[in-house]
């Protein structure tokens, strides 16, 4: 968990991608047909139309189930993907491991066995497997796949078709949680079936809050026969709506246009503009490259100290020289207006340190 | 779980309160300002409102944490309500009982003990403290109760109140479980602070979604002592919503105007003239006179037919002679057309047995 | 759960069979080999031989797990024959619902259906299918029946045969609490395999410390396919003995020989002696023929006074009349002098009313 | 988990200490008094018997609650150390990270947050506080400490103080994993109060079954303000024994004589015989000085081999330069002929390298 050494007033615009706003699309698919009856829980013509699309994207075996979160989506995939002794293979810097507040354990009795990696590789999965079948150890039943990760990287195709094909040789399925995966379709440039489906994996979550739903996320059943009983445990993981219509509604209009895509390269795209404008900064160092649309930052404190003059960001980690690594967020609402204004602020720093960092 | 004979496309406007759609008041509080950053996980100035608000309602004290769905607010006050070895008592019809998945006990470990009853009474609770102690048992830790319940039927105030004396006299937390308590409020003709503060609730679900919400429910404490740690399970109950700006605008839509009274005295008034109408059909006889928004009827099989010609009923249960009792449900949105046309359907019964009902 | 109104210096000797000490043989099964290395964890020879004898006794395919007690045999059972999203059929009396402190909903997040019944019928089962498939219900996974009930009843085979039937048909699974499967076999007079494997019980909860172990349990499944991952459940349960040898010596000693037999035919003898004395006393009724070792006698308040000088027994439930209705348990160990003691008390009893109980 | 390449007819003796039988005074222990009645359930004289003995060694508001295994206890102390939101403080190392099938996670829902070090420093507990009250980090409420541990090593009672220390000024309680509680006491040459109680120890796992009981561990609650509820939790936790008397029994013998010591002083005296043997041979080196009755030796494959030729052992790690490094238990029971005939196969291991080791 980075530092957020401020709270409002200040402003939140670059703190992470979830504290943007809703696409005027999306508030369109939720005022239409929201008045009348509709049957409840997904029985709707929303969500059956949500399904088709779906498949499109996913392939005809394919269900969606809308959920709420992206915690709900990844704590009911990866329960579904693991029987009652599984453990879960992810990594040290995984959403589930450090974000859900032990969701995984707590609801799900799931063991984390957290490699010391940010991107899996099929070495990561064999070593895991050293305990297969051994009963003191939890067992290994599912890896889990941040696509893109916490970190802003994005996993090549054939790293993930290799680490799913590692994991299924040995039993075991293949989770990604997708929570940015329009950001990272948009980086590799490829459509959404073929940074999931044609890579191996069997149960998605499909991320639209942080890419301008309002508050939607599904998780996606690509191989039934690995994951089953998904429906029961999104019910008795209390992430079924009564009123699932306006998440169907807010996911149609994501993946059934695409929002997705045009949201997800606005946010890369200004993310890359960030970047590209702190590089040229004094006391700047980018990091690395953006993927998606995560900046990071190595900063002298004064320029910390001149972003933060208004703007929310987290110290993410400190270099091995001691800086501060900012973590900048755009999403598919960034304006060139503001991040002309954190720029403009970043450069008035006043540097007490002329040597380059 | 009562039947439901007919899918779609049959209407569901009766069949319960939660295929209704939106108000059009909630769509523009979710409209107003829904883009722009805001800070997420309720650090936001519209969550900030909704928790004075709740404190107008429900005193000082009162602490609001908006969650997605009626299960996610019940599971979260029992958890809340009870230490580990805690077991919850409730009623053998309650919504946490037949309805949630088995959400309580997988979720929260929690035993549930299922009085025979429909409305708690005193004598309810002191017979299950009989286990107190007694290390074989789970230990009833908390009470739910639900106003108004699923059979429709309303608490009066002093029994509420009478049940908490006694809860709290042996250690026991009270929790309310909501999900229609305007209905209710509207019922007893108090506010919702004389319906849930006065008479000892120290957690409340408090239901927004069936009553016009495109999806909103809270967990309102009203004594945090006796329900530490509801934050940390929120989250860990994956129902922390990142951008929760938008669950709280749509309480603060509801509950920082008259909306949940208008709308719940709709709803019910409906109900009334539904079940007045029913009742002078021939083959139908009224169950009880609606309290709520629920209406019982029990039918000969024909005028279940004529109904069923269009709308979708459940069969709640059968009349010790065995007729069918459906149960139709009114809404905010049900209008005099779509009562009027379930009338004349049920006139068009053709019985063939000439006998009172 | 019964009054327990005395404690200790009292007499326990018919409180329960679980007051009962050791048998002499399992004690010297004990101390044979009880010093010197063996394999931890099962696989020692003790072990093997253990499975051995109960494949002799439930079929070539059977599987046996020892663990500690009773709660831990059901519960691991119970959770092998659930998936995630699985609720268990029971009765109202099963001990897994009143008497093990919640641990089914604790350790594996199962929900009871428990029946309005103290013996299981196909009906019972059929009736709580209404709900496969529906997803707001916890789904029935398997069904759980005890022999001998906790009211001393004996299920006849056709019945138990005719519930797995039904189950099976259902795609559940069936497990048979047999903590005194013992003194069933013996009332039924049939071994064991026809007791259990015969009448199509897939996971069995093995008895052995009420009658005569020091403490030993065990989980054989009999039908591997229904009741997967019982290996790794056990251990994430908590009930895998590192020196199995202990446990595994124990129910060699009781099933590799005939000592469950005898010390079950000795129980069950003696609560027939001990009803029979007891309902020649003035002021009480046999309330049903022992058919095991529990008698259970409906005495006036004088007789259970008297009883009472010396012995602890149980207030298991009030006749219609509101006698008080005594449970006294024998088990191996009871002896012809405790129970002729005790009848001299219950006969001592100074009677203020003289009609008939 | 180490390999464990050889499975019986090889000999276990040095695989670990569980493969011990039991010491002769344990078995008289139960079997004095074995036959007759006693109250159950603890409500036994020797139950109570041993509550004096662990008051005489932890303080008079001491609580003993005897348990089956070591995993029992530990996860029985951690659930009753942390609400339902907590998180478990560990070290990569502990058992209860990878050695209980993941019981932490799947019975008490509870985090492991473990650092990456064999034994903790205060530092280690501050790093962890840095998420304290940010809801999305599973929250840190209890620290556990394995004393000795599972690497053979014995913490300084100043380091188990100021760890205490340090958990304790944050709100957080201290567990101690004591199941070689015994061994660690002996190399400390302190009694069993000063290595618990006099350290800020909460609640303690307190083990005998390695040290030569049948099978018997204890939880002992010696601050019971921060360990509430254990009672409860260990019956819903299924480690509440019918017929407690025999694991008091045994506890008594271990713990109400100096049993614990010799056994300890036994098994720790001929860890040192054996490393200092294995030391004089050639291409062993030993890795560091046993404090307990944990040898851990660097060996070439030939060496590992010969020792191999009878004797299970297992390859803990690999040093830097490759080699296997072999752990070797020594028990209560390991004999000097044992020991000489290892230390005789190991040295007519034939090396092909003669460099040192």
């Amino acid at each position: 968990m980075p530092d957020s050494p401020n709270k409002p007033p200040y402003d939140p615009a670059f703190a992470s991608d979830n504290v943007a706003g809703v696409s005027q699309e999306i508030l369109e698919a939720l005022s239409v047909n929201a008045s009348g009856p509709a049957a409840p829980y997904g029985d709707d013509t929303v969500s059956a139309e949500l399904t088709e699309v779906m498949r499109s994207h996913f392939g005809p075996r394919a269900e969606v189930l809308p959920v709420f979160n992206g915690t709900g989506a990844n704590v009911i995939s990866l329960q579904a993907a693991s029987p009652r002794w599984g453990a879960v293979i992810c990594t040290r810097s995984a959403h589930i491991h450090h974000d859900e507040g032990g969701a995984p354990e707590k609801v799900g009795g799931l063991k984390l066995l957290a490699r010391p990696t940010d991107l899996l590789t099929p070495a990561d999965i064999t070593a895991e497997l050293h305990h297969q079948g051994f009963v003191h150890a939890a067992q290994p039943t599912v890896v889990t796949l941040t696509q893109a990760t916490e970190q802003g990287a994005v996993y090549p195709l054939e790293q993930v078709a290799a680490v799913a094909e590692t994991a299924h040789a040995a039993g075991l399925a293949v989770h990604m949680d997708g929570s940015r995966l329009a950001n990272a379709a948009v980086a590799l440039d490829v459509d959404l079936g073929t940074a999931v489906r044609d890579v191996g994996v069997d149960v998605l979550s499909l991320g639209a809050t942080k890419n301008g739903a309002l508050g939607a996320e599904a998780v996606v059943v690509l191989e039934p026969d690995r994951v089953p009983g998904v429906d029961y445990i999104r019910k008795g993981s209390m992430q079924l709506a009564s009123k699932q219509r306006f998440l169907s509604a807010q996911l149609l209009g994501m993946f059934g246009t695409d929002l997705w895509r045009r949201n997800a390269e606005a946010a890369n795209r200004q993310a890359r503009r960030l970047a590209a404008g702190l590089d040229a900064c004094p006391g700047v160092r980018t990091v690395r490259e953006p993927q998606v649309n995560a900046v990071f930052v190595e900063v002298f404190d004064e320029v910390a100290a001149a972003i933060r003059s208004r703007y929310i960001c987290h110290t993410w980690e400190h270099s091995p020289d001691g800086h501060q690594v900012l973590r900048l967020m755009c999403s598919f609402e960034t304006t060139d207006e503001q991040i002309d204004d954190l720029l403009d602020r970043a450069r008035s720093a006043q540097l007490t340190d002329i040597a380059e960092i």
